[in-house]
């Protein structure tokens, strides 16, 4: 089969396309001919010899794939054969075909595309377990998104307005702004122009808020702490700032916050089945009535993947990006 | 009636008995008097003018007292006058004559003197908090308790290991170590001659552990992250080496620490007797079957209150240093 391979980590033409078997699944796995694959950041991150793969893991990049099971591992119902899946998957996307867990899959519903069924387990896995399990998000708390109209922040707007929370993000420019608040923010701070600390004492009329998703960390950790009212909680999935935090630890104990993050890819099979299982009764009901669709930027045939790269590394992308891979 | 005043901010000597008016109990209180008061590390940095009381809180130092209920504010049910009580405070401590909720109050069961009850209420409603609502501690998990000699901080250590957690403490010399295994602790390690981030790693075979209670703060913060084994807890209670911290949030996202923290006395009224009630069913069993006793430092006869201050400043305390006002 055809897949993406690259030798030595670098910028986005290292990767090429090769010629590698097809994997065969194991027990409890299933194979999947992929339609679509879903082009993440820590896939940037991984090309770039800074994310190496979990042991066991396919060297091969791709978190997430839509297309067809055409082949079941032992001790999985043969009757998903056949079926049009989405799945997150533990490396391997970016080829035609790729196993992962069966209890890692989601139905794709009728209505929604093999494109669009690509761009969601990455983003609704992520968001679903830093922001409602992690954060306890709740009804009528107020949600700070930095990176509004990256894939994770587009769906963790949507999501967040689903449960009654209200929204507001960082972007980078004024017609990112724009396309946030249309896809549901209920406020867009450009944070190029404005202070995104003072903005969110306008915008709560010196509440604060409750809880902070952010993909910066750095110099971004400290002042989103500086945003959260008391028992206010930040989340951080990704340290694209740096890593290195400086925060005062008496806040964090007057005002009881909590700071807190996770990464999915490293986490147990166990626990990726079961946070499925709760995606499937929480969030699947909205794809499957229409109200939930990622926010889609553009899809690349796999031969493109250098572009595709190149694309998210320019940061000028809203919502997520696609590899077409099968039909 | 008789309480301790202080006109200006400064070191324990601007401490001095004065005559007050008794307080009267307003609806939900009751007016104790006072047999012990507990001395606490607020109370220092109080007299200090570093940790003012809260908005209507009294003036007069003193955040927990053993005694007699004397006197009870409407709604409250009258059965509890000439009961024996301890009792967190908002303040007031230091007096023979002290209001609190009726709510914060716990009997003084059989076989528990004053002094001791009144060495109760301040270590056990912030380990229980802290320890195992902010942290859930869970049997067979391991603790790590800075400052393992101080009134908290045995405490903690007793709590924990009755509820079958392993617990390490920190200390500063070899004899408060002594102290703090022979109060329970099942390692204790002395600061000042190791890395305490290196005997960690060697106590639990490189594993690290869950919990950190932490009264120290600044570079403490990111050297107990270091002990932290993934998922693991960091919570602070005081910041008596700095508030400021640098930290990694990267190794907070890849291990999914939590860091968090809260002070006690700025809780609300329903807080603190829903906490006195999980208390009351959790951990006064054990007080009242003998099993769990403050480890006491030394009684100070009111007028000698300058003198518990600088012994409480000096460090030189194990345990718990209180009061001796009533009979």
């Amino acid at each position: 089969m055809t897949a993406i391979g690259f030798d030595e980590p670098g910028a986005a033409d290292v990767l090429y396309p090769t010629q590698v078997s097809i994997p065969q699944p194991s027990a409890g796995e299933v194979l999947i001919k992929v339609a679509y694959a879903g082009v993440n950041r820590p896939d940037v991150i991984q090309r770039q010899g800074n994310y190496p793969p979990p042991e066991g893991a396919s060297p091969i990049l791709g978190l997430e794939v839509s297309g067809e099971v055409v082949a079941v591992g032992e001790a999985v119902d043969d009757a998903m054969i056949g079926q049009k899946v989405c799945a997150l998957t533990p490396g391997g996307g970016y080829a035609q075909y790729c196993v992962t867990q069966s209890g890692h899959c989601l139905p794709i519903p009728k209505g929604l595309s093999s494109a669009e069924a690509a761009a969601l387990p990455e983003t609704i896995f992520t968001v679903w377990h830093n922001v409602f399990e992690r954060a306890w998000a709740t009804e009528g708390e107020t949600l700070l998104i930095h990176g509004g109209t990256s894939g994770i922040g587009t769906m963790a707007t949507m999501l967040a307005k689903l449960y009654g929370l209200k929204v507001i993000v960082t972007c980078g420019s004024d017609a990112k702004c724009d396309a946030a608040r249309s896809i549901g923010a209920d406020h867009a701070i450009n944070y190029r122009k404005v202070d995104f600390v003072e903005a969110v004492k306008e915008i709560t009329k010196g509440k604060g808020l409750q809880i902070v998703l952010d993909m910066v960390a750095g110099e971004y950790t400290p002042r989103s702490l500086q945003c959260l009212a008391s028992d206010g909680r930040l989340v951080t999935i990704a340290v694209l700032g740096g890593a290195k935090a400086t925060i005062n630890m008496a806040q964090v104990m007057v005002r009881r916050l909590t700071i807190t993050g996770s990464t999915l890819r490293a986490r147990s099979d166990t626990f990726k089945t079961l946070l499925a299982q709760e995606i499937s009764r929480n969030a699947w009901p909205f794809v499957e009535s229409g109200q939930l669709r990622p926010v889609m930027d553009k899809s690349f045939p796999l031969s493109d993947v250098i572009k595709a790269h190149e694309r998210m590394e320019a940061g000028q992308h809203i919502g997520k990006i696609v590899l077409e891979i099968g039909d």
